[in-house]
């Protein structure tokens, strides 16, 4: 089953019309905070400073127990063989139907679980902030759209909410927990990349611009007409990135197993280049990653490149914020091409080899670069 | 071993200073928020008719399955015989110290499972919203004594942090999710209270009194003089709320197991008859929770009393909000007292008979009062 659900596909190309819902013609979901999805995330540098003091000092509990880092956390059971493997996010809003933003916000916490090869998650919990600024009406048509989407992709993941919290917060604020029970042989490696493995992307990057530039339009910005940004092309993107963020990496993480996966993550806030080196870092052979195409939605590697420094968002530093962005792989050569077939044939939506595992230089640490001569691949919408 | 921390009531007792920790004197913790702990909590009718739609139309699988509103969810798993429970939650500060406000939250979190009898927790999430307003300073000083504190709160509850989300927020958010993997055995009975059962209450209400009747004083608010408060007496109860607040729940689910416990929940955001009214309404018997006895930290009832209607935050109306407050329990009329002293042996602290279970009265649904002729238990501060 393709990982896309076509109810979402249509409700991207219908647009979110707040007079509908009986909302004032100008509400806008996201004015409701001042940063939007993955983007919020506190800096990298200084988060794994913070978290620094947390990691346990006695150690890991043999290779499987994961800590703070990965997407999932890892932990053996009091039950033998048995492992819990557990996952959160919360973020704001970052597109106005809130109804997508609740199909976003579980498919962003899905793929933690996913990008360990995770395919059945045993519970949802959710997590939401209910801005103090929406009166009555507001609160009720977004709160209950929110929850009907995030429901929705969940059953779509064949996984049900059962809990959760909501508080008041001066911005909205969306979010769950995914966890699931399983046994060793239901996770995918995640640390065994080798030097010659190749590294394969199952969305394009470009997400921030996307989103951004769409803000731009809608907010009449002054920028959009500076920069002489093509409407029909933001629109395009737009509806793009909706349905890429609102699919399911489900299908990519049953690749895993199939494929003999050796090491994969999920490209969220720190951009592709971030979830690389976190991802190189956690391997146990002493590799780099060299990444040495940038596959970016149709028009964003154009719009990164009229701005400031020919490079917006630091798109083509690889650290513009994507949510819910697809997995990165590492696989044995010999299988990855194979991989983005399958995944391609089933999903509907192509991925790319975008790199390749190679040894460390000496006296430098496991990290993640983009080559000096990369390519971009251009990757139009197929949603209409 | 005591579910308090002597490490804890030493803190408690020296205060916290901020100039000792290179803060500004006048760096105030609870600034940070608009709203203070378990009093975030969307208003119970609001929240209960937004998660309407969310309620499995497919029903419960057996009568395991706790859905939404109990105090965790309990889960049957894909493997026979086992089920996963889980909770979470998340607020905001409400005291200044931000290792014992890690340690509060922590405590809170765990609550939720020592409500169902869990009293083994397998992984704890840590959820951060870190305040946009502070400075570096600050942020370093007050992100990493609450995660000091929340980690030193795991530790005492036998537990690890494996994970998390870390967001920049508004105001500083704090909260976190806690899992466990048991048997059915490991669970105590939910919803099982009979008419003749008697209820027990484990750290006294007036939390919120407590809390805000310290922030008037410590704020030169106006209030505090116009009601002609003591401010010895003050400091007193906002040392002992403190206490009880970081005080596990972990020792009274061990007894709801040893004493055959029919029912139990944590009491937090909704008050004393708030949570009563939940309880009662997940019972499979025909029941109503009758309150007969409040209770109160020191003082806290004769500050309610000045001020307008003689109830000050509707603490005599039950409905006063406590944040990691004691458990309420419905146990057989010839368990309860055993429960009580068996719990002030390990604990150092009281527990009360406060009410009894009665049979519904003919077409009244379950729910929860407060007795007309209900008496005040005034509870004093035993640490120093």
């Amino acid at each position: 089953m393709s990982a896309s659900d076509p109810v979402v596909v249509e409700r991207i190309l219908a647009g979110f019309k707040p007079e509908n819902h009986g909302l004032g013609e100008d509400f806008l979901l996201t004015k409701l905070t001042a940063m939007k999805g993955c983007g919020c995330k506190v800096p990298r540098a200084v988060l794994l400073d913070l978290l620094a003091d947390l990691k346990d000092s006695e150690g890991a509990v043999a290779d499987l127990e994961q800590g703070i880092g990965l997407d999932s956390c890892v932990i053996p059971l009091r039950h033998e063989g048995m492992y819990l493997v557990q996952t959160t996010d919360f973020f704001y809003p970052l597109i106005d139907d809130p109804y997508l933003m609740g199909r976003v916000t579980c498919a962003n916490v899905l793929s933690d679980l996913y990008a360990m090869g995770v395919v059945t998650c045993d519970n949802m919990l959710m997590l939401l902030g209910v801005a103090k600024d929406m009166n009555d009406k507001e609160r009720d048509v977004i709160v209950g759209q929110f929850m009907q989407g995030f429901k929705d992709a969940a059953t779509f993941a064949g996984t049900k909410i059962r809990g959760g919290q909501t508080v008041r917060c001066p911005w909205l604020l969306l979010g769950g927990v995914g966890t699931s029970v399983v046994s060793q042989n239901e996770m995918s490696k995640v640390d065994a990349a080798q030097p010659g493995d190749l590294l394969v992307l199952t969305k394009p990057v470009g997400g921030q611009v996307a989103v951004n530039s769409y803000e731009w339009l809608k907010n009449g910005s002054e920028r959009f007409k500076e920069l002489d940004l093509n409407e029909a092309r933001v629109r395009r993107a737009f509806q793009q990135v909706c349905e890429q963020m609102t699919r399911l990496n489900i299908n990519a993480a049953k690749m895993l197993h199939r494929h003999d996966a050796r090491a994969s993550t999920d490209v969220t806030g720190f951009g592709i280049l971030g979830h690389a080196d976190n991802l190189a870092k956690a391997q146990k052979a002493k590799v780099q990653f060299v990444i040495e195409t940038l596959p970016i939605i149709e028009y964003m590697d154009e719009i990164s490149k009229k701005m400031p420094g020919n490079n917006g968002f630091n798109l083509f530093g690889g650290t513009s914020a994507e949510t819910s962005g697809g997995l990165l792989v590492a696989l044995p050569e010999d299988k990855a091409r194979q991989f983005c077939k399958d995944l391609e044939d089933i999903d509907g939506h192509p991925a790319w080899i975008i790199g390749r595992v190679q040894e460390a230089p000496d006296g430098v640490n496991n990290d993640a670069v983009i080559a000096k001569d990369y390519k971009v691949v251009s990757v139009p919408s197929n949603i209409h």
